[in-house]
């Protein structure tokens, strides 16, 4: 069975991106980050999506951006926007997120000897993150394939995207008719410590929208409306 | 005075980076790396060279590859190799290393409002790293102005590597003439608690042959011959 690298945040784009994988009968090794987020309720839910949609390996690695500062979801004194999805780039964006994690997911990979590596990306239904748009991830993966021992020795890195055209209803759709579920995901930017969603943050938003759009029942915890 | 930021390890190259940045006049905040390397040293090492070289703040930041392993840096069960420098890639590779590390400073960077990132690559006398290589650079520039939210508002980075095409006796004279103390730095793959070098692995062998072809007495403590 051919290995596939798993980028999982425990919300709802990850979710279905590992489902994706593991029906394209990948074995998934999911990766998770602690970067000191204020929405640590995410690793939890990392950890049941892993285990229910069959990864066969899931693990935390930790790396320091709280020390850093810079974001509304890694500086407590930063409100998280609850206004409504705004044009622009927002508060909540945290600095080269996606290329950390991605190039800790990089090296992973390559000492696991596997050359897929997914990530939930989305520049559609999204909240204007440069890190989540194609010509992005094009020029991760080009870079990856220059970095690495793996690479230089002829068997370069596929870095997939599935979800990076589609709606936030397609995604539930797609997800739904995988099996996925969506209860046990987390999405909200200040979920509280048992998981349950604020429902007017941009993630909240995003993914209401979503379900609605879909027609299928929004199966989230709040603790407010 | 504009800002740079530089990637200090402690070793020769990064140390005599710092000198050409402070040199050019940058403001100089300089970050070194925790990543469970066996060879601590360099992050004491690091730290007096910063200050030793007028650095305006000096910081380390954290991530774990110890817990991958992968690598004779990051493993204690993999030998180091002393036998003197082979072709291709040696069992220290620490994969995905570089990139690790320049997506953290990126990050520190966009934080700074810095555009101007140094690092201290060498693809001539170096231990045959994939990223360490100009094209690599050049596609992690790239991609780092795609990534942000400073590039993609029109204040794109520049990543400066001054020592890319330097043998390592242009890289000793170079930093001699800008008044760096080589004393103080440390290359060493197994670099004791007080940062005496072993002599024998690759990057002390490259180094030894710096000070020797640039016709400079090697000040590097040694613990043995």
């Amino acid at each position: 069975m051919k290995k596939a690298l798993v980028l999982l945040s425990g919300g709802l784009d990850s979710a279905t991106t590992l489902a994706i994988a593991r029906a394209q009968g990948f074995a998934c090794h999911c990766i998770s980050f602690d970067y000191g987020q204020r929405h640590r309720a995410e690793l939890a839910a990392a950890r049941r999506v892993a285990a229910n949609l069959g990864a066969v390996e899931f693990r935390v690695l930790r790396f320091d951006l709280a020390q850093l500062g810079g974001s509304a979801l890694t500086d407590a004194s930063i409100e998280i926007p609850t206004g409504g999805v705004q044009p622009g780039i927002p508060s909540t964006y945290v600095p080269a997120r996606n290329t950390i994690m991605l190039s800790l997911a990089l090296a992973w990979a390559e000492i696991l000897d596997c050359r897929d590596i997914f990530i939930g990306i989305n520049a559609l239904d999204y909240s204007g993150y440069p890190d989540c748009r194609p010509e992005y991830l094009a020029a991760f993966e080009r870079m990856a394939n220059l970095a690495t021992r793996a690479a230089v020795e002829g068997a370069p890195f596929s870095f997939h995207a599935p979800l990076i055209d589609c709606t936030k209803a397609q995604i539930v759709q797609r997800g739904v008719a995988l099996g996925v579920d969506y209860s046990i995901t987390v999405s909200c930017y200040q979920a509280d410590g048992e998981g349950r969603a604020c429902g007017v943050c941009d993630a909240c938003r995003l993914r209401r929208n979503g379900f609605s759009a879909a027609g299928i029942p929004d199966p989230t915890p709040y603790f407010s409306a």
